[in-house]
């Protein structure tokens, strides 16, 4: 039997919601007030998780300062304190959904995590509005 | 691989926990002080998650006001302010615990949620007491 | 200048708000679903803060073991798992809105609690409604 | 003796402080990334408090779900989902720093409240970076 | 289709991360400032989860008090207000990272509860680092 | 009227309580568990707060950064990831509880703010037990 590894971490942006195909109704009616084209923004607060097994060395998984450094490197200092749509070539096509965002930093972080380690994102928008890829 | 989404709701209800076809002592042994035949209470948080593909035009697996919605009306209004056993109808003879909270939310909800969409619930009775169903 | 010391307790409670010199329609409009007369119910937290100086012995303005004690004694096993309306006194008269509530707990603890120790009481109904006495 | 009551609320807004009057080199001194010319943004928490005396028919010091109606009307459908320097009025010659955030939504609410009751008003930028407004 | 119940507890304990084969720099590479040798401190946060079918006659898998006194009985006894390289065998020659406090705790409380209930042990050493056992 | 700003930090200890001039009896009957001689430790949450008036050009009444390096340098550098008693002079002599503790990082932090600024500190032992210096 295997154990998970949890790391949190946070980041502050903007962003809007919307699709640029669409009309402003249709954006309005599907991604409302999310869709204001001034921005609005999130506390974003982000868990990182990885599987395997312990190292009899060390007693680690993973060394979460190592883990820490990984996200700051492939995902903090490419999101926090930016516009999401403008400042991260990511969503420069794709909608900086929840789930969007939470896809595109597993994609970051899976590139930087050995393959023997099992790896999933959850991503919290608001405290109430949260997501988690891989699923389940 | 798809992504899972959440949405965490809350009430606040009374409920006493006992079985009917037993004396006030085995009640009593058995559920303590959540005995009280005078009620007691919680602020109950709950915890939807759906499990889906980002539908590509949106980024959505699903909208989170849309499920906010039916959480309101399939739960909430059916249980916020209320005394469990008294006023919702699944309670007349099944006890109010969190298990059974938690599969009548689930029973509610799925009949509205499509069913290529997976479903799971948890529910916090407390800080420290809370379930999930279905489980794992 | 002195230190204060605080305790965080919790109780879950069931009650009604009414007043019961009121017709069933000015109970609806001021107190709402909070008038339910088969009662809901409510995760209470309570943070009990005394002001005083250290004990230059222990370091301690007052040993939060016994401070535990006390408020388990005079609140916890009066107030945990009932319903403040028929099962304690206090508020047999009395509306148990969150400020009663404090004041009665207030009350309860301040003959406690020496009187070279200022003495104040937080207590949260929800996590978005919560009542301070003494205020400031 | 009075009593304080709190109601918790939130918003979600995009931002960016800066002195126009200032270099681009001076702002970056002193604002760092908040100064990101497209924006960043939080899910701020707004903890509005009121002091005085419950009313005997009541027992409310004041009706929250009042309190509620208030602050939307006057904050959260102005500053929620919106971009705090492009959409809100009060921030055109002001920098929507975490204290004048404060200092706008305590005047904003301070017209509606009865001036016998003493309000303040905290915000959370982050849960690490908070503001209370007046001071102690 | 089982439901999950989950009990949360905490305990406060001093430990040291250290290899006792290496050299004192190889275990402050590894361990950094978790290395000292006169120990550091945290409060953990225990979260056990049990899966099974809700009894019939209770609607409980499993009655939360008594989940309640085996993880005292077993685990807080044994690791509240301790030194855990110190005071607990269990970690006599084994590190007591988080991974491995979760395996110690799960085998503590493993044999204590009947087989067809699966188990699962989440610990947080803080808010940002925790660890799951087993995994997924 | 002034503006209240608040910064939370944390840090990691281990420490011990007793009294070195009384008896093992009489340390354990004041201090409990937490006289263990082999030390335990906590997560502390420390949260420092100053009152002055937000300058016009910035906005600010302290920038948060700065005031986090001031905690970094004065309290997280000599207390994160030590032994109180052993490891940091000021508890030679002074026994590590919460209050002493928050006095300690008042006394450190009060010499690096200026005059005009008024400063609080409070510390969180544990999420139930709290202290603020100055007290009110």
């Amino acid at each position: 039997m295997k154990v998970a590894v949890f790391r949190k971490e946070h980041f502050n942006a903007a962003h809007r919601l919307y699709n640029p195909n669409w009309s402003d109704k249709e954006n309005d009616q599907v991604f409302g007030k999310c869709n204001n084209p001034n921005w609005h923004g999130h506390n974003y607060e982000l868990v990182v998780r990885l599987i395997g097994n312990p190292d009899p060395d060390t007693g680690y998984v993973y060394d979460m300062k190592k883990l820490s450094d990984i996200i700051r490197e492939e995902v903090l200092i490419r999101f926090d304190h930016k516009n999401l749509n403008l400042d991260v070539p990511e969503f420069k096509n794709l909608n900086p959904t929840a789930e969007n965002i939470a896809i595109v930093v597993y994609n970051l972080l899976r590139k930087r995590i050995n393959d023997d380690l099992d790896l999933k994102v959850t991503l919290y928008e608001t405290e109430r509005n949260f997501v988690e890829y891989p699923a389940g």
